[in-house]
């Protein structure tokens, strides 16, 4: 570490090169040296895995008569992160997550890591400093999922899970990518006593882990709310639904019809659809002093506020927060105990 | 009503005239014909009250040399509203509110409303619609408060309080523009048990009402958080907190330090500010298995979600809807019970 630099602080705010104070997240611009502050940790980058919301968008941005143009994605991507020292999307502001090796803590770290761990961050690469050394030349551009090879850095207050031995490492990233859905939906629906629970985006990841989650934690009765026939026959098929029924989301008075008919209103409604405009429709399927969590980055919070108070309906809405404790444990135990959730995952591997 | 009209809804989506089924807050455009339909109530505007957010941003964009242009900024407002069919700023998304007297009441409406009801709107401008019939002739663009002749259409599921007789009209509405922050700040604060409350832009009108409604359910210890000396000033005066601090909100690690010193970390936090990025300074000044409410229109979804998982915060993150039952009778009794409040309300008239 440069003696001459300031202390570091756990949020990572020593990194943020703005000429405002903000946090990393909020910043344009992150410091990436090599160098660690003594509590932070380097990693030796394997994979990235964008945001959903992310990667479809940028996939729209570079799409020319119906193909998307896969090395016009990869090519903003990397500027992206050359420009602004990590993978935050301008437009979506969401980033994904990273999977590595430990390549060097510092003495003051926190987190509890060893050089040669294999680990997953759980915090967003919109806040994590990061270098791409390889140019991205694996990635063809038209997966979420991003080869790469380079270095990122974590905070005092950063979190990273160590990633199983007994498990494909794919897998475990994909499940630890969506881990703080069930989590959240899990401590809500112990708030109710035997809710009905509808998930918005049911076939997805947070999806069917959130259906996993709400049946474990008591929900009477869970509903599967998924876009078409195809996604319905997966979510029957692994019998993670009470109720499957197909709904345009961003359509509310269908949203509302088809929960309303499946045992709705729902106590609960649990938003992972990665579409704008779901916010009408998940207030008007919800129950009257009922919860809606929204875990989609393509909420907007307007929407929602004002979609709420225009139609008087007296719900909890929730920002879904990415970070519960114990997170990455609870989903990953519902990964092994749920044949269903299991099957979900793999098939997108 | 047109014979050939198809049924209406309580939610006014027959109003819509977008091509995609959307409610009307997420509309484009809608129908502003005069006829109603059986569960509508026509009103006769007398005042709009543009939202804050909405103003701050339209005055922003017309001013030049440091002088905002209040000509520009109206008519802005009038093109806005003769394209949209109601006052939807394109930017926030945000509205506001109105007042005026009841002139047709559909043999099906729900709302308990009679023909020259002196009331107020509780449900945002975003959604209703809305003609402007004297060109906005007495409004100088430079205040929030819109003197204005036109008429506005309520639907079946809409919100409007009868403003009292023993108060001024503009002091009414005044409060009634942000009784839904009070009642919700007043049921989270019932959840814990004597919890210090942070209030973010205490001094404002949705936060010195969150502030009484803190201290009349049970707070422990309320905080209000001021940007300068001069509102620190009026709010020590009004005697509405316990402690008054002065920090800029949208620097995270001042407003963190502000709260803690004043006997912080909060258990809630209130954010009443119309300022863009005060989500992570937010999440720092909360404690552990705290909750943050935004009552902002400024609030960034992912800045909040993403911001709290940057920092592996466990907090617990509201959407600020606006409307809780009785969130209006709940407002005026604050009003009557505290000089301060009531000081705080007059002195903007």
């Amino acid at each position: 570490m440069p003696a001459t630099l300031t202390d570091s602080d756990p949020t990572g705010l020593h990194r943020v090169l703005d000429d405002a104070v903000v946090l990393p997240q909020a910043a344009r611009r992150l410091d990436t040296r090599r160098e660690i502050w003594p509590d932070e940790v380097r990693v030796r980058v394997e994979t990235l895995n964008l945001d959903a919301a992310s990667f479809r968008q940028l996939e729209g941005a570079h799409t020319v008569d119906g193909r998307a143009d896969g090395a016009a994605v990869r090519a903003e991507v990397l500027a992206i992160i050359a420009e602004r020292g990590k993978m935050q999307n301008p437009v979506t502001g969401s980033g994904g997550m990273l999977i590595g090796t430990v390549e060097e803590v510092g003495p003051e770290s926190p987190l509890g890591l060893a050089v040669g761990d294999h680990v997953a961050t759980l915090v967003s690469l919109s806040l994590t400093p990061l270098v791409i050394e390889d140019g991205l030349e694996r990635w063809d551009g038209r997966h979420e999922r991003v080869p790469a090879d380079g270095y990122a850095i974590l905070f005092g207050r950063s979190i990273a899970a160590t990633i199983p031995d007994d498990l494909d490492p794919e897998l475990s990233l994909s499940v630890m990518d969506v881990c703080g859905a069930p989590a959240l939906t899990a401590r809500v629906v112990r708030q109710y006593d035997a809710p009905v629970v509808a998930v918005v985006g049911g076939a997805g990841k947070s999806g069917s882990l959130s259906l996993a989650a709400a049946k474990r934690e008591g929900a009477s009765r869970t509903i599967g709310v998924v876009p078409h026939e195809g996604e319905a026959a997966l979510l029957r098929d692994a019998g993670l639904a009470d109720e499957v029924v197909v709904a345009d989301a961003r359509d509310p008075i269908a949203l509302r019809k088809a929960v309303t008919e499946a045992g709705g209103p729902a106590d609960i409604t649990v938003v992972c659809v990665d579409v704008p405009g779901c916010e009408g429709g998940a207030i008007l399927a919800t129950a009257e002093r009922g919860t809606v969590i929204f875990f989609s980055m393509a909420t907007s919070f307007s929407a929602a506020a004002l979609g709420a108070e225009g139609v008087a309906a007296d719900v909890t809405m929730l920002v879904g927060n990415g970070y519960t404790p114990g997170h990455a444990t609870y989903a990953m135990e519902l990964l092994r105990e749920s044949d269903g959730v299991r099957s979900m995952f793999e098939r997108r591997l």
